[in-house]
């Protein structure tokens, strides 16, 4: 068994998120499930169905962002798995519905920064193990970092 | 540390799903939450307790499921995991029942496909990093592959 | 890429939750839903900023659970994880209030036990793979053992 | 405005859900989702749009349970309500994933007793008030009372 | 038909949480989510059974508050109601425990206020149809209001 | 006591939601939720608090619809009743997100139909009882409706 790290390819202003999920509905029902969380989202979806045909399976309302999908869900190439990229719109908008899909086990990241997928090959699959998703902390936050955080929450409309 | 792959020991026709999961209490809840999801359904579950008596603990409604759940619950040895096996019913039916509950951390994986655990194991015990499920893919869908997988869904009823 | 077992430094009486969440939002909807979840909980919360300044986020209402929170997220340091440490409330209380946050991704375990976290660090920065929770299973529960959990969960008043 | 009892026509072996949502979307999406609760499912479903054509809007597996829904929900008449009727499988089963879908607002009943629907007619439309499902109370249940429901919930494998 | 409103019978420190339900099965779900849910919760509660032998259902952990559910849920006397009383834990800390379990239709209101429940009666049995909670709203706050209403939130510490 | 129905005021392409919730904390949590849930959303909420100052609790992102969802909280005037406008986003988008609050008990209507509110007032105060939402149905879709609403569905890209 050999372990690698399957860099992700995208800009740095796109969100991506990585599940594990399972059966070829996911395709349609994410799809579903994405347009009616947010009015005139974009995004592309790919998932790699693991029996059978064995293909990406993709759907999406941005041709370039269900292309990147295909693209990284290849390169990552484990079963069952699914990738998500969104363009205006921003994980939280999504990520519940999402968990709530009755094929969706579960989330790997959701993120938009610099990601790594750990893959694990054997001679059956692929299969990740997990995500290194952005950099290591550096420190721990004092009193101005935490009223930075804060101010920051509620200067973009999330708190009040 | 050592890390190797556990294949699943099952038949083709048999769904599996596997999770990480806490506290003793899963065992009874997992069983009614089954129960209580499909009529009749035909399902074992094991659960790896891993403080105190660390013993596999066991319910279901099926005795070569139960059986089929302790042996790869035994097989696997990850401490605080659980293994659910079924026969006529599918993941679908009853995952969002099983990520209900207050005990599920997390679903590794709901499959039919051949699959493998990878385990890491330390001086202190077992845990699992990921799974293999089913082959990697071979290609991405095209327009004839699209229709199919679109009547697909629509001839078996899940799809108006 | 490296992979190494980082040890979860707690008392054994103290309950520990990790996961895999994103947005520097989480630290105060975390504070709040579980503030929110059992009167006077104690609990201390931290979570690593993976882009950006890069620090570690904190808040609780136990300052010592809240140290504890931060040190061991500074030693598992993997972008977007949490650690959430608890005294007198149980993960069976707060772990679905945690899933349902719109930011948390997956859980990777939530117990007293004795834990390890696999860690992958490539040069990008590091992410967690799973986790060893507790001690391999030494058997398979027997009829007298079955009576003995269930006793146990009447007794404790969890079950009826 | 006038209040009136209107009362569900059905068998007393067939179990109906009724509810407030929106939305035509309604039909298909709670369509897909009985289907995929419980394997082989029987039921029929009818939702009244409220606005535009105003059609009773129905699907289903059966068609004498859809023709029942169709006519008790025009009997009932109140804007964006739905009436399921279920045959071999039972509310606890698919409660849950209805209450889950984005349309859904509430469920007024779940049950296979004798209903009345209460509903206000106005000049604009009707609604639905509330519900009087079953009977009322004879007395308190005695020690002899508990045990027989217990044991009733562990021989039909509810609990165990 | 006749409507009426049953005043809910209560001290004033004591929440009440009411809902429409259906199943026997609810008794022992609803103990035990509660008892899952807040470490040393004290409660009582009870159900309407409206078939079969009709009679008034109760679990708890607290002999007064079981016995102020059963009068409660006595004098409202319509079928698969519930009716909780808590002390010493809060609405918030369960509403989502309670809403999530599959037995559970509905929620009428979840208050420490005085409480009448609009019931109406007909030959068959009886319903209810809405809840007065409280009294009416006498004006619209003002900017001190405001930062009332924020400082209160935060020095309970439910805000950061 | 008496029974009213109260119209609701609001333009044609404005969404309303209207619910039953507990607790001052539901103003700022659900201005967070609705933030969180789609970017920019427009919006305005009002609840009535029922206990203490008993004010129209309000927040929003745009002054019309706050001032539009303070003046029907006061028409209906029921306590602890909640009132949303939305306007550029629609219920689906999130209605789930809504539920799942801590603090909800029930969604009454989600709708951008004419609504009436069926509204008991006793001595205490007032409660609702139900909505009209928009027209009673006038006839059963044929085959040429159910085309016509699946083709909608698919043509407004919610289904595919």
């Amino acid at each position: 068994m050999e372990i690698t790290a399957v860099k992700i390819k995208k800009e740095a202003d796109i969100n991506v998120i990585i599940g594990q999920t399972h059966f070829i509905k996911t395709v349609e029902d994410m799809y579903e499930v994405l347009t009616g969380s947010v009015p005139g989202i974009k995004f592309g979806l790919a998932f790699c169905e693991a029996s059978g045909a064995c293909l990406v399976r993709a759907e999406g309302t941005d041709d370039e962002l269900k292309k990147l999908a295909v693209e990284n869900a290849l390169n990552i190439g484990a079963g069952h798995i699914f990738v998500v990229f969104l363009k205006g719109a921003y994980p939280i908008n999504i990520l519940n519905a999402l968990k709530n899909l009755s094929e969706v086990c579960s989330i790997f990241c959701a993120t938009a920064n610099e990601v790594e997928i750990i893959v694990a090959q054997s001679q059956l699959g692929k299969g990740i193990l997990g995500v290194i998703d952005g950099v290591s902390p550096k420190g721990v936050e004092k009193e101005t970092d935490i009223k930075w955080r804060k101010d920051l929450l509620r200067k973009i409309g999330y708190k009040l």
